[in-house]
């Protein structure tokens, strides 16, 4: 019965497919650069926004700018105005997971019908306030949990979360070390 | 002059040292849960909330919920209808680093009058598409630039944003690795 109708994640594989053709022959045209910008407002409250991009050998522009609130919670004597920087991190990696296994799904013909992430990073924050120096300033570990509901047996649901971290840019982002250079004006 | 008046930049120093103060007394209290919850919309769409949090021994409650979309560029043939996972993690990045200069020009006596920040990831597609096994899925390398308006010197604005850096949760979470567990309910 799985075979009857054809299975609609809702991603199009075969874009995906003859782009990676496509970028397999004009390697220059597969380097990106993505881009925010973030604005001070007062205290540990910044806005950020997200609008163009570089990619396929020119510059990208949206429909749309995505703008975004950051700030510390009220127990650091904040006004909690947006998600701390950390928590954006979490929407990044559980967003990049769960669009990936849509992908893998679609490529793998499992329809998908719910696809829920909880995440969770463990901080001892005694690593920002400089309290104890061994302590990091980052999450100690993260844990992500799925709920899937698929055409698919439990293994199959198990392999496409596990490609899915294969393949994820956010995945390695947060697992392996990448460099920042920061520089003033 | 600068000495005229009180440094004001919104953040309460006096609170976040009696806090580490506090907290140095009763490490407990120092550990620390965020978190972020994702639903799969369609395609690689997803939307996240973060609300709650624990730290200082008990669940912490936001007078608000914060709100996400993710999703991918039309160039990858998606709907775009929202930030891309890893801009997430650009703004994440550059928020928290600017909520570190507010807070360490505030207990330097610096009173800042602007900050903004360009943040930009190099990625090479290659990756996520499985194009090129050598080539990793996340940025090759990301680059903050500031432009910063204070009361103060210019290696003394240096030495805020390298204070920052070293005391920022975002950046350790990009510049080291962290461990991630990912499992399926």
């Amino acid at each position: 019965m799985a075979d009857a109708r054809p299975v609609n994640n809702g991603v199009n594989v075969e874009a995906l497919i003859a782009a990676r053709e496509a970028l397999s022959k004009a390697p220059q045209a597969a380097r990106f650069k993505w881009r925010a910008a973030c604005e001070w407002k007062n205290g540990t409250h910044s806005h950020s926004i997200v609008e163009g991009f570089y990619g396929l050998g020119q510059e990208q522009q949206r429909k749309s700018t995505f703008s975004f609130s950051a700030d510390h919670p009220e127990v650091f004597a904040a006004e909690d105005q947006g998600a701390t920087p950390v928590e954006y991190v979490l929407v990044g990696l559980a967003s990049c997971l769960t669009a990936g296994i849509a992908a893998v799904a679609q490529h793998r013909n499992i329809q998908l019908r719910s696809v829920t992430a909880t995440i969770e990073g463990d901080m001892d924050i005694q690593g920002i306030l400089g309290i104890d120096s061994d302590v990091r300033n980052g999450f100690g570990g993260i844990k992500v949990t799925y709920d899937i509901d698929a055409d698919a047996k439990r293994e199959d649901i198990e392999a496409l979360v596990a490609q899915s971290q294969k393949r994820s840019a956010v995945y390695d982002i947060v697992t392996n070390p990448t460099n920042v250079t920061v520089v003033v004006n």
